[in-house]
């Protein structure tokens, strides 16, 4: 594996005017710093949403995507040490950018408390009390997310594409357990790692990053739990 | 005088990303709320920037102008039985439209209290205390304000028209007094009519408003506070 693309397009409309996927303040914090990725050996750094692209996305076309930083690239260099280059990307819509552009102008993005009638107040909590609960967002959402992983690099000496991934419909994920696809396909994944663990599958002493353990267990279980997930071999990755 | 349009627009650059000119409680509630005008006899309602045009100003040239209600309209039609339209114009760039838009989707020009901490916060009064200071504004203020009436009317059965407009710099204002110019046209005028008040030229018992008082000595004494005003007759208003 020498080139690693996460993709995750959220291609879903949830009918207001502007609201997170998931807590206000994580989110708008995440999707605001500066971008980072991993190139031959180093750290780059990037303005936020400095570099982007449109990327398509299977049964959903282009989505403009942007480079931002997420965690999983950390541990993800260190163990797969033949990365020569990995990157996460996030699609946002001109309307959510132009949304968190302006949070950040009027201050409500800040994280440094301001004093208000006496009492010490977080813009960004607060803004996350007055947003729509992420929560409360299922009912009408339509749409897909497209969640995956591209992937370059050598088999048997040999350049190969690899890309798997899983889509999935806003609206299924709702009538299954009352939530949209964003909490869907991140409590899933979370919840089969746990049955992972408790059936024995994964196992170890100390603390590990779910990339260190075997996939294929997992990957059969998280396919029956609701994200059933596609390959596809050799195809242009765009990347 | 049938027709009257008060043009007000601010020409000013502060340099920040967004900032109210005054209390931005009252500024976004202001301009946020439907239009309003009288026409015909009647008040006819818009739905909010619904009519806007660019209107040419004096030394500043063409620029986008929106008809908002602006409550002094109220007593105008009132004391001048004659007119047939009153409108009030006021210019506004697009990112500050972008802001305000943004403000009012994400929930933050909410004027009802919303729970917090045990605490009932009102979203656009705390928005006040994380927006800039509007008395903060002046120092790095340039460009100039143009506020005026245009009218039209008959004089000696001859139909006229008639402009009467002040541009009044930021940087002057600011030298003057450490305060912008949308502050300084907002309190001289005031500051005369106490002058006018307290010399005994305006006069009376009960309540007025201004335009019931005798206009020669406020206009002479406003022009010499910081204010002089200038008159074009015959001149095509544009409205």
């Amino acid at each position: 594996m020498q080139y690693l693309d996460i993709v995750d397009c959220n291609a879903g409309d949830h009918g207001k005017a502007f609201a997170t996927n998931f807590n206000p303040e994580i989110n708008i914090r995440e999707v605001t710093q500066k971008g980072k990725y991993w190139e031959n050996g180093e750290w780059k750094i990037t303005e936020p949403h400095e570099i982007h692209k449109p990327l398509n996305y299977p049964n959903i076309g282009p989505k403009e995507s942007y480079l931002i930083y997420h965690e999983e690239l950390e541990s993800l260099v260190k163990n797969f040490p033949s990365l020569k280059r990995a990157r996460f990307w996030m699609t946002f819509g001109q309307e959510y950018l132009t949304h968190l552009r302006v949070i950040q102008n009027i201050g409500m993005a800040g994280i440094k408390p301001v004093m208000y009638e006496g009492k010490e107040i977080v813009p960004i909590k607060f803004l996350k009390a007055v947003l729509p609960d992420p929560g409360e967002l299922g009912e009408n959402y339509k749409g897909e997310t497209s969640i995956g992983c591209r992937i370059r690099g050598l088999k048997d000496g040999k350049e190969q594409t690899y890309y798997i991934y899983n889509n999935c419909s806003h609206e299924v994920a709702y009538k299954e357990t009352g939530a949209q696809g964003v909490s869907y396909t991140t409590g899933v994944p979370a919840t089969v790692g746990a049955m992972m663990y408790l059936k024995g599958e994964w196992s170890g002493k100390g603390v590990f990053n779910v990339e260190e353990f075997n996939p294929d267990p997992f990957l059969k279980e998280v396919a029956k739990q609701g994200l059933p997930w596609n390959e596809l071999h050799g195809v242009d990755l765009e990347l």
